[in-house]
């Protein structure tokens, strides 16, 4: 890689690192680019330079993340896929999310609902969901290949999984007094009853 | 009642619907007390009097619709519990909504997003949230008790159905080429694995 690509590289990671931080602090509401350039240590004018919008920004947030999502930083390959199963849902639907983690969860939540209406963002949460789902579907088939799991349809269980995390995490997010124990515990039964092979 | 609590419930009853009309047509982003006052036939000053703010509707519509939901409009509590549990899984997560049903749920999404910020919001949505999670145990809870279903741990089997249709509605408005067939099908292997009594 040129040093150009280096700068280039290293210039996005810190403006995607601002957003980060900004959309923590502020929420999709209340975000400015103001707030990021706020958080952004350099050339400030590099940003204004390159976004005319909040949303220009948070489109490419969303998708920068996706591109750095990698199987290997989610998941352990080497445990068993019903710990690679657990590793995932610990991941998306944490029992007690720190402040951080849940002020982010928030604000991915927020990101989302400009999906209902807004077709760049809906592109990046149907990648977003796609990915989530090949992953589930590889630990799924890895389990049912060495025996871990009971030879189930994938497709549907992939889908009752995602769906599951998602609403709990929708629910956590805008009720008041709910927390994801029971949904958690519902699915570890899930798991067990459906997924499980006997021993 | 006196006739002027009938006036009033009438007058109430009207800036609902149109407030419904309203949010169907516009979504939330969108919509201004001038769109809900174009939808309501008369006395547009009343409804300038009584409210200063989209969002005050916006809080009352969903407080109205919560008081107007009765567990006999829902289901027919003279069908078996499994039927009442699929005519609550039909009405809350449709295979085919019609694109009227498809709005509205757009709609009450975006609403639902305002509660990730809004106490009011987050108000009449842990109310629902309660409501549906009632109606549920309700039903599960009859199933249990005629012998339909198994002895099942009614909290965390209602909090695996709430979180997995509020995950699957979100899901079919946020991405693209999503349906709830899958997860459908899921929920039918859970109901006849982890639910329905043997024969």
């Amino acid at each position: 890689m040129s040093s150009d690509a280096d700068d280039r590289t290293g210039t996005q990671a810190a403006i995607m690192e601002a957003t980060y931080r900004a959309l923590c602090d502020h929420g999709y509401a209340d975000l400015t680019i103001q707030a990021i350039a706020d958080e952004f240590a350099k050339s400030k004018s590099l940003l204004y330079y390159h976004y005319d919008t909040k949303d220009e920004i948070l489109v490419e947030f969303l998708s920068y993340m996706l591109d750095q999502f990698t199987v290997e930083d989610a998941i352990d390959t080497t445990d068993s896929p019903d710990d690679q199963l657990w590793s995932l849902i610990d991941n998306f639907l944490p029992a007690s999310p720190d402040p951080e983690q849940h002020e982010f969860q928030v604000a991915l939540l927020e990101l989302r609902s400009q999906a209902l209406s807004n077709e760049a963002y809906r592109e990046q949460f149907t990648r977003a969901d796609r990915l989530i789902k090949d992953t589930l579907a590889d630990v799924l088939t890895a389990g049912i290949d060495d025996g871990t799991f009971r030879d189930v349809d994938v497709e549907p269980t992939v889908s009752l999984l995602a769906s599951t995390i998602d609403g709990a995490m929708l629910r956590r997010a805008t009720i008041t007094g709910n927390s994801t124990a029971a949904t958690r515990e519902a699915l570890a039964q899930f798991i067990e009853i459906q997924l499980l092979a006997e021993e």
